[in-house]
């Protein structure tokens, strides 16, 4: 078996790996296809080489076949097409007391902080594992868990049937928030200000604003007939968009940060105060989001092979992370490492 | 009668005012007793000089009698007790038509934008008005609007019986919104500075840190056994304490914004994401909140009687409010109006 590994500096190397064994409650999986998240470039450019063990395989969206079971595992066999949701809780901490544990205090994230999935074959526990239906296939799946990050948004927001929504940054996350709020019955705009984004938007049909060259507080109001916006995702990281998001939120407006703020930014609390608006925070998913997801691509609410950019074998993953770096405006890139459909 | 004029720089006069006949819908009040609100204060030393009408009667915490029903007016009487919610909402924006009139797009605030409680009769919209039951006197019943605007601010939060709240500044509202979370069954912890103030929460029963003496991140972890506040209230204003906010919150703790930040501080929105967070901004009352203060009173799961510093005769309105400015520590000053208990 292959298995590639992140050895620091912006480089893999593809290695003969070795199966590990299931234990009980544990399940073995031979790899379909392999995303690489927005989580795997920052890892790539080094700037968590504190929290990776270097030489590490990582990657965590990804989709793949059951190829052996340990002890006690009873609801998956060999020959299950399947997804794995990367989280795993301590179940003792006051988050998982309290049902959440996908925000665990101890929580460790498969493929970041243990072994991931740039390999032949994964062994994880099976309380991970989602079941895919026939109609779904591996490459699909391989988009199940970027798709659950945006059904957990969307959750997270209350977004509703018939309310508007404004996504704030075009990039794969933005755009997949956007898919899933359009499949639920939403209005969407997504502000982008790269131009190839904003064509990926347009074909798929939402409303779409470049905020370099429109003033987006007239678009949104004009959009919503004074109100504003009912929901905004802020899933840009930049000072821009947190002005702009308190101020295109309607009273009683939501506002879901799903960006990762490294520094502090200015906020309008006042509008906050105002308008009576609430912000969410959202971090990865639950079980639900990923049942969601696995629905809206078989059900055909989402068409899903819209975002992927390109497939590139496992011996070739250093080329397609650096493929990455030079089209930034590309959605998703997979990994194909190995599993036959 | 008398009317009491702001009329500028820290400045009140008395004058013979003239009863204002009501109008259909309308209701003619003989006032009883009227709060000094920080809202008020800011008024006095001039900061909102541009909103106010100079010279202006303000004021908006009070009870009264009912002296005079317009032509149309059903549910009120000559002689009923009564408390004035005073906000005047347009009815036909976007927030009135969701049924948030409280935070109307038009809003306009009953003695800030229009003329006030500080005077022997004040006439206002029947719709306004709430009664006050037999055990609740007039002097409590000036308390209500405050009391109100903590009960809402607990509502936002969806504060809920053996959850633990941390109140983040001492100051009347701070110390109201203390006494509705442990009147409904929560846990409180008052974050203040000044002695008088933590003194007057030691007497009320909460519990108490004072963050320049102790490390309140510290204090609230052990509190909470390492969970975190499932909820906390920012009533300060400053910098420190929006730090704080994120900082002491449980995962999926919310955060109800009740300070008005005229700066925009710097919010930790990285908290926000990890540990999913909320923050509900919270602007005057609703109706039901009025129901619910009123109830909090009569009921005596509230002692709203500590809450009264002082009682000022209507003449010498100008010493209480300068009073005020001498004694920062004191609770609520109330304004003898004239209405027999």
């Amino acid at each position: 078996m292959q298995a590639a590994r992140y050895t620091g500096n912006k480089t893999f190397d593809v290695v003969e790996g070795s199966k590990v064994a299931p234990k009980a409650g544990e399940v073995c999986i031979k790899v379909g296809f392999a995303g690489i998240c927005g989580t795997d470039m920052h890892i790539y450019h080094g700037v968590m080489d504190k929290r990776v063990s270097i030489p590490q395989t990582i990657g965590h969206e990804m989709s793949g076949i059951v190829a052996e079971v340990g002890d006690g595992v009873t609801d998956y066999s060999p020959g299950d097409r399947v997804v794995v949701r990367p989280l795993d809780h301590c179940g003792e901490c006051p988050a998982c007391d309290a049902g959440h544990s996908h925000v665990c205090h101890n929580l460790k994230f498969m493929g970041i902080d243990t072994t991931g999935a740039f390999q032949s074959f994964w062994t994880v526990k099976s309380r991970t594992l989602h079941k895919l239906p026939e109609n779904v296939s591996l490459k699909q799946g391989a988009l199940v868990e970027p798709l659950s990050v945006a059904c957990h948004d969307v959750s997270r927001a209350g977004l509703k049937a018939g309310e508007k929504a404004v996504v704030l940054g075009g990039g794969p996350i933005g755009q997949l928030i956007a898919a899933v709020a359009k499949g639920i019955g939403a209005e969407v705009m997504v502000s982008e200000v790269n131009a190839d984004r904003l064509a990926f938007s347009e074909k798929l049909g939402f409303e779409t604003v470049d905020p370099t060259k429109q003033d987006i507080g007239e678009v949104v109001k004009e959009w919503t007939n004074g109100k504003g916006a009912d929901v905004v995702f802020e899933v840009t990281g930049v000072q821009p968009a947190v002005d702009t998001m308190t101020e295109i939120a309607a009273v009683r407006g939501r506002i879901c940060m799903v960006a990762i703020h490294s520094e502090k930014p200015q906020v309008n609390l006042f509008h906050f105060f105002w308008k009576e608006l609430e912000l969410v925070g959202a971090r990865v998913y639950e079980a639900k989001d990923f049942d969601q997801a696995i629905d809206l691509i078989s059900s055909g609410k989402i068409t899903i092979d819209n975002f992927i950019s390109s497939v590139s074998p496992l011996d070739k993953i250093g080329d397609a992370f650096a493929g990455i770096d030079l089209n930034p405006a590309g959605m998703k890139t997979l990994i194909d490492c190995g599993a036959e459909q």
